[in-house]
């Protein structure tokens, strides 16, 4: 079962190009958090087979901008955000899971942990921290 | 005319199925310096029009990848980055110039600035910083 | 009561000059944990009356370090940190509480937190996010 | 000779109790460019005799607040940074010098590189990036 900020976050999911060219979906969304996981594809993927640092930066960004949002209202930006990889993405699936630290009137601060699961096994891929700010002051 | 080095990234790049999905183009690539390059598409926007965070996360993460294995040699991985968002990514073309700071036997930290191109005219829609490691030790 | 790996630790920060300087306390240092703080003082201040942002800054870094090296062993460097400041470090004590994200062979990523205390009241005013490597390898 | 915005600067730079504390030097201030600069002591290090990597991070950070500053105007904040550690601090004198990279309304994005300046040769030690934004909207 679905709640109506879920079905508001796919529907600007869906309108995202781009999240549909990968297959991305919002597998949670509340007040404080968000989740974004997509299926691993061949054309997700680096020369060495493994996902490109590239899918995973998106995954992260939008999550971020998701947990952003959640705390902001829904016209944010994601200003900045930096990256850490901590192992290769291999696995059938890349899960993205966002959470708001700090969040007051000019920004929020996320931070977010992406996992690949593998064999029902979940390991984190890499860790991103981000600043979400109003679209409009 | 190309170069050696040219070809053999470029060889690299069509064996990275996220790069052949995104359409881009190794545009660049010498001691030091790398510029990937790929025309924006319906695809790679995200709900207002605009260049995906992720897709221009995506270009910087690789430009600076290649840049990074231009001191240190072919075989690297990217540790982290981090982009700061400057303005909307809008017009025809993103291309990514990146460039190494600093290299050592460890590590490379590389700059990547990311323009868009429209009308003619380029504007800088972001900029990141990253650490390139030799893939083992 | 304090533990072996804390006394190490004490001795290693009271070689450090500048953490003597700015009056640092090593408050808990534990596997894949660390946690530093400090008085603060009219002399850590910045034009406002606020903690400078360097003193955050040096806080947050010195605790990832202290995370890291619990992970990794001793001789470690930082090789990079990323810092948001959420609010204006403003009270009696600064403290930084690290953890490590994760660890492998070659680098621990780690995450710090860094809180003002006020009247008896907790404020994040910095979250942080950094890469330890061994120093020699 | 110096002008009224450099004199304004070292002001602003006598107010701050930190910079006091460390002897720090306000030697360019430009729209868009600032360099601080301070003479490394025993009280500025490390365990091993560096210039503290907190250190570092003190002088980017706030020759990143000044280089935004002067493009904003006075009353900013930094919201968030990130430095790349290139090498051990070694030398008679650390100088940070930052320039704006991006600039707009509602942020400057701003880069720092840090050089150590020993027996009259710089070397890089430090790069950073980061966002200043203003005081008050």
């Amino acid at each position: 079962m679905t709640n109506a900020m879920l079905e508001q976050g796919r529907t600007v999911l869906a309108e995202q190009g781009f999240s549909r060219l990968l297959g991305t979906e919002l597998t949670d969304y509340a007040p404080g958090r968000a989740e974004l996981s997509l299926v691993l594809r061949p054309d997700h993927r680096q020369q060495h087979g493994f996902a490109h640092g590239g899918v995973i930066a998106y995954l992260a960004d939008n999550a971020l901008t998701y947990a952003g949002a959640s705390a902001l209202g829904t016209g944010v930006l994601t200003l900045e955000m930096k990256i850490n990889y901590t192992r290769p993405g291999l696995g059938e699936r890349l899960i993205a899971r966002a959470e708001v630290l700090s969040s007051g009137r000019r920004q929020a601060v996320c931070q977010c942990k992406v996992v690949a699961l593998q064999d029902g096994t979940e390991k984190l891929v890499a860790v991103a921290q981000g600043t979400i700010v109003p679209a409009s002051v």
